[in-house]
């Protein structure tokens, strides 16, 4: 069957930070109306997106959990877990595009889902095979709930920001320090320490705050010097820029 | 009367990069049941933020437009220039103040208003004052609409990506595009000239694309190379994280 008689799609939904009233109107109202689900999990766990929208799916809602192999005991850089994962995604690409031929398939991201989501790399390779129609719906990525969980704007006026995955070297995150007004720092996890000292260098650590669920029920925020050893993969770490401040910036060719 | 008495607010509402369903489904709720709304805007322009809600007003709403003082022929580094912004901010933070005693006041702002909003500016005044409560709801960033328009995903795996005011020297840009996988340069309107010459130097003008009105019905999707000489002030340009591809990254600790 060709892509023109296909009378299904795949629709992947950014489902923004935690907080389900911050999903779009769009995607709500997509979400409400799926019969056929299909969200990223690991083995033996509920799956962050799927537990974002309890409570939201319809009666007759079929779900598809995506659960990734187990490949805790091999290394990222073994080609046993580059093959394993390989297998993983053609695995699920057969079966999204199977039932997209008929039906609507939704997927679950958490975010949104072109900044950091696992669904990107099904979606290329949805894309590339271009059997069925797949498009993807942006959503509040969570580190824009993490800075409103702050409270306090990050960007002001020609304020220049980067957003770095904790897992990169120090020399490349002591770049960024230098050459940027604001930072966000995602998956923070095991690698807290090491930002909190890069910081200090840096003499930032006192403007720092770390979040963790940002707009979820359980969400934490307090400064970076009073967090303790310890946070999720998931935290995040926030320093504002503090850019032109009200009264001497206004951009007047702007509107 | 003091806060506990005060029995308005002042609610501070992002709506996102400019379709108006991608307003978040707690925005879309009060925009729609809101009775006092105002926003900023250019004398002899509708404003952006007011543009995007039309048609969702109540009936019995009234407007506030925010009306920037003229100062396009005093240049931003003149202190009659300062001042003049200065008393507009300090009018309305009072004008809002008085309002918010007895009313819910709802401002709008496009994209995500701490992300380079024009309300921060307001916002940090009336949260020093304490006179009245006031809150800021995250919105889906314009930024993050134009890479969805691209229909490519923007980070991988580690990518570091910056955000850039185009405004800012080459110095300082070039280090950006020296440390970054991905690149988003904002407000290029006059600098698209120097933003391409910029990338061609580094060898990603290929990679990089320009976006105009992401998400809205005018919108334009282009290789910045095929550019014409001209682009609007709120113009995006994007250059994608080439990250770690499918099938070689997975963040197995994530979830």
């Amino acid at each position: 069957m060709s892509r023109n008689e296909c009378r299904g799609q795949i629709v992947c939904l950014g489902l923004g930070p935690g907080d389900p009233e911050l999903m779009s109107v769009k995607a709500d109202r997509i979400l409400r109306n799926a019969r056929h689900v299909a969200f990223f999990r690991k083995r033996g766990h509920p799956g962050k997106a799927r537990q974002l929208v309890t409570g939201m799916l319809h009666e007759q809602v079929t779900e598809y959990p995506m659960e990734y192999p187990i490949t805790t005991e091999i290394p990222a850089s073994d080609p046993r877990y580059v093959a394993q994962l390989s297998e993983f995604y053609r695995g699920w690409q057969a079966r999204l595009t199977e039932l997209a031929r008929e039906k609507e398939v939704i997927v679950l991201c958490e975010g949104d889902p072109f900044f950091y989501g696992s669904f990107m790399h099904l979606y290329i390779r949805l894309r590339d095979a271009g059997e069925v129609p797949v498009q993807v719906l942006p959503g509040i990525p969570g580190m824009v709930g993490c800075w409103h969980a702050t409270g306090i704007p990050v960007t002001w006026g020609d304020d220049a920001m980067s957003v770095l995955p904790a897992t990169l070297p120090d020399l490349q995150l002591r770049q960024h320090m230098e050459c940027s007004d604001a930072l966000v720092i995602m998956k923070v996890g095991r690698h807290l320490g090491r930002i909190r000292s890069l910081l200090a260098e840096r003499g930032t650590l006192d403007r720092a705050w770390l979040v963790i669920n940002g707009t979820m029920e359980d969400q934490q925020v307090m400064p970076l010097r009073d967090a303790p050893e310890r946070c999720p993969y998931f935290a995040i770490v926030i320093v504002h820029g503090q850019g032109r401040r009200p009264a001497d910036d206004m951009p007047v060719d702007a509107r």
